[in-house]
C-alpha cells in the first residue's frame, strides 16, 4: 500500500489533544461572554457567494479569497463580518433592532504562511446591527466593554495560564479623520494618508513625515496630521483648529464616553485606522502588554455605516463590531509557553475485575462528571504501569478502595465512595 | 449602489435566531455527552490535501468533493473518519492508546440540494483507534452505548421538543457478510451484493431476490443470502450452515455483547451494509420510531480497518466510530413542527433614568446570568410597548420594582432585589 501523507496543508493549525483542551476551554470562555453579555449566537456557511465576498472588504482580501471550483462563481469567507452583513439583510424581519449577535467560526484566508498567520483560523466575533442614526455612544460602547471583559477573561485565567496580563485598547475614529481631511482640503488622498499614519507604531514619526510629504502635502499640513494623531485625550482633540467644531462633536463625545467607561484598558490614538475598505465611525486594535507587546493586535474592529446597506440600499442599517483573534492569540500564548502543563487524564479508575467494573464505574463517573477519565479492567500491577503519566488512580481491587497520588507516590485507603471521591478532588484542585 | 443577494448559496442552512438557539443547545449536549463518555476533542482544517480526501471513502465521495482552486490540489472534507485517521498517523506518538475522540463540524458534499440533504452539514463524531488486534466487542459496545445514550439525551429533551422519540439502531457486520461471501464463492461480487441488500428496506425482500438472481447468482445463493440478512438473532445466525465457523465466531459474539448491553434500542440487521468503501467489521445505522420513522438514518458508522493504515502502513491501527448527523436531525424534527416555540428575549430590564439603569444593572444581570435579557432605558410606557413579545418584563421606575408578565397580564410589587428576581425566575420556569 503506498503510503499518503499524515501533514496538514502548511498554514493550517492542528493541535495536539492537551494543546485543544486548553483551546477549548477559551473558546468556551469566549461564547459564554458573549451570551451573558446579551449577543445572540448565529451561524453562517463557509461559501459565500463570490458577488458577496466580493462586495465590500478591499482588494486586500479579494486577492486571498479562497476559490471554489464550482459552476455557481463562490469562495470561502476571509471574515465573518461580510457573512454577518448578508445575514442581517437575509433575516431583517426576524431581527429584533438594536440587533446583537455573536459568531465563533472558522475564516480562510490564501495568504502565505508565517509565524501567527494561519490561512484557516477562528475568528470571535460581536457585532450589533442597527438604524445608523441609533448607533453612537451607547452602542460602540457595549461592543468595546464587552470585548476588553472578554479578553480580560481569558488573560487572567490562572487556571490555564502561568500569569496573568494587561492590555491597552487603542481607539481611533475614521469619521472624525475624514471631517479633518475634508476641512483641510486632504480627501483626496484620504486612503494614501490612512496607509501612512497607520504605520506610525513600525516606522515613527518622522517617517511618517517623510511620507507624507512624498504624497505631497504641505508642511502645515503635515503638521496638522501630526498634531492630530498625537492627540491623547479628547480634550485636545477639541482644542485643535476646527472649522467645523459641531461636525466633530458628536464623534468625541463617543470617544470621551467609551474612554470614560473604560479607563483602565482603553486609549485615545487616532492613527489607528484599520486596512479595511468598510470602516467609517470608530476603529479600533489592542495590544497585550509585557512580553507579548511585540505582537500585533489580538482584537481589532469598528462601525461600519455601508457594509449592511449593500445588500438592502433602502434600509439605512449600519453595524459596529469586533473580532478577537483566537487563533493567533492561542498560538503567540502557545510559542512565549505560556500556558500551564496539563495532564491528558486526570484520574485513572482501575477495577481488578470486570464483576467490579460493571458494579461500581456508573457511580464513579457521576461523581467525577467532566473529570477526564482512563477506566481499565485487568491486573492492577500491570494496570498501574500503563497509568503512571495519570496523576489520580482510584484502584478498586478485593472491594477495597485506593486512592493514589502518582506525583508524591502517596497512597490512601477508604471505606466509602464518597470519602475516596472527595479525596480525589481535593488532590486535583491542588494539581 | 446595486444591490448584492443576501440568500446563502442553495443547499446552504441558515438559521433564524429562535432555531439557532435551539441547534446550540443540541450541539452542546452532544458535545457535553461525548465529553462526559470519555472523548478527547479535536480539531482538523476543513481543507485537506486531495490525496488525502481521494484515498479512501469510495468513488461516490469523490464526486461530491469541494476542489479549491490551489496550487496545491485540495478541497473540502466530506467527512470527519478521513481526517480523523490522518490525525492519529500525524500525532501517533503523543496520543493515548486506546484513543477516544470526539469532532463536531462541517463537512460539504456538493451534491444536488434536496429535503434533509445539505451541501454543509454537521457531522457529530465519535471514534476510537486501537491496535486492530484490541477492537472488538468491548471497544464497538463503548462507541454505541455512547452514542444512543446522546442521541436518547436529544430525543427525550422536553425543554425543545414537543414529544419525545424512541430509536432503533440496526447493527449489522461487514466481516460476517465477508465470511459467507468467501465460504460460498461469491467475493468476486461483494459490492453488487452489499450494495442489492442493502436496498432492501425501499425496495422490498422480492425485488432483492429478483436483483441478486440478475448478478447470475444460484437459486440456492440467492436464498442463503436472504436468510442470511433476515437472521433476526445472534442464534439464528450462529444456526446458519457456517463451513469454519470459528472464523464467524468472534464477530458474533462482538454482536451478542452489544445486543445483550443495549437490548432496548438496539437490533440485529444484517442488512445493513453502509456504502463507503472503507467499513470491515461492526456497520449501523439508526432509525427514529413514529412520525420520523419514514425518513433515513440519523446516526450511523462502523470499524474500518484500512483507513488509518492508508497513513501508517508499517502500524497494525484501526478504528471503529459513528456519527450523529445534526444538521439533518435539526431540519426534520423542524419540518415536523416538533419544537416547542420559544422566546427571543425572556426577559426585558426597563429602566425610567440612566442613573438607575446603572445604579441596578449590575446586580441583575449578575443574578439572571444565562438568561437572554433585553435592557432599555426611557419612558416606561413606550419601553413597554416595543417590549411586548418579551413575556417577563422586570420595571425599575421611581425606586420601585415591578414584575409584569407579558402572558397573563399578571403584575407583581416588590421591595427587594432577591424576591424580584426570584418571581421571575420562577415564572421563567412556568413559560
Amino acid at each position: 500500500m503506498s503510503k499518503i501523507s499524515a501533514k496538514p496543508l502548511s498554514g493550517f493549525q492542528e493541535l495536539s489533544l492537551k494543546k485543544q483542551i486548553i483551546f477549548d476551554k477559551i473558546k468556551r470562555t469566549i461564547e459564554k461572554t458573549f451570551e451573558e453579555e446579551g449577543f445572540f449566537s448565529i451561524d453562517t456557511p463557509a461559501i459565500e457567494r463570490w458577488e458577496v465576498l466580493n462586495g465590500k472588504g478591499g482588494e486586500e482580501n479579494q486577492k486571498l479569497i479562497y476559490k471554489i471550483d464550482k459552476d455557481t462563481p463562490q469562495g470561502l469567507r476571509f471574515d465573518l463580518t461580510v457573512p454577518f452583513a448578508r445575514y442581517v439583510a437575509n433575516n431583517l424581519n426576524d431581527l429584533p433592532m438594536p440587533f446583537p449577535r455573536y459568531q465563533i467560526a472558522k475564516v480562510y484566508r490564501g495568504e502565505r504562511a508565517q509565524v501567527g498567520r494561519f490561512r484557516e483560523f477562528y475568528q470571535c466575533d460581536i457585532d450589533i446591527a442597527a438604524p445608523i442614526e441609533s448607533l453612537g455612544a451607547l452602542t460602540s460602547n457595549s461592543i468595546l466593554s464587552a470585548l476588553a471583559y472578554t479578553l480580560d477573561n481569558i488573560l487572567t485565567d490562572t487556571s490555564i495560564l502561568k500569569k496573568t496580563f494587561n492590555f491597552k485598547v487603542l481607539i481611533g475614529h475614521r469619521a472624525i479623520l475624514n471631517q479633518f481631511f475634508e476641512e483641510n482640503n486632504l480627501s483626496d488622498k484620504t486612503t494614501k494618508i490612512l496607509a501612512i499614519i497607520d504605520d506610525i507604531k513600525k516606522i515613527g514619526e518622522e517617517k511618517v513625515s517623510e511620507n507624507l510629504k512624498a504624497l505631497e502635502l504641505s508642511i502645515d499640513d503635515v503638521e496638522k496630521v501630526i498634531n492630530l494623531i498625537n492627540c491623547s485625550s479628547t480634550k485636545e482633540l477639541e482644542e485643535l483648529n476646527w472649522k467645523e467644531f459641531d461636525k466633530v462633536k458628536p464623534f468625541i463625545e463617543e470617544l470621551e464616553f467609551i474612554l470614560s467607561n473604560n479607563k483602565e484598558n482603553m486609549k485615545l490614538d487616532l492613527s489607528i485606522t484599520r486596512g479595511l475598505d468598510y470602516y467609517t465611525g470608530v476603529v479600533f486594535e489592542t495590544f497585550i502588554e509585557g512580553e507579548l507587546s511585540k505582537y500585533g493586535s489580538m482584537m481589532s474592529g469598528g462601525q461600519y455605516d455601508g457594509l449592511i446597506k449593500a445588500f438592502l440600499p433602502n434600509q439605512n442599517i449600519g453595524g459596529i463590531g469586533g473580532s478577537i483573534g483566537l487563533s493567533r492569540l492561542f498560538d503567540i500564548l502557545d510559542k512565549e509557553d505560556l500556558f500551564k502543563e496539563i495532564h491528558l487524564y486526570e484520574i485513572a479508575i482501575l477495577c481488578d475485575t470486570s464483576e467490579t467494573f460493571n458494579n461500581e464505574i456508573g457511580s464513579y463517573n457521576s461523581r467525577l462528571k467532566g473529570k477526564r477519565i482512563k477506566r481499565e479492567i485487568g491486573n492492577i500491577g500491570k494496570c498501574l504501569k500503563r497509568n503512571k503519566n495519570v496523576p489520580i488512580i482510584l484502584i478498586l481491587e478485593n472491594n477495597e478502595i485506593k486512592v493514589k497520588n502518582m506525583l508524591s507516590n502517596e497512597q490512601f485507603n477508604f471505606d466509602n465512595k464518597e470519602t475516596a471521591v472527595n479525596k480525589i478532588k481535593s488532590l486535583l484542585s491542588e494539581l
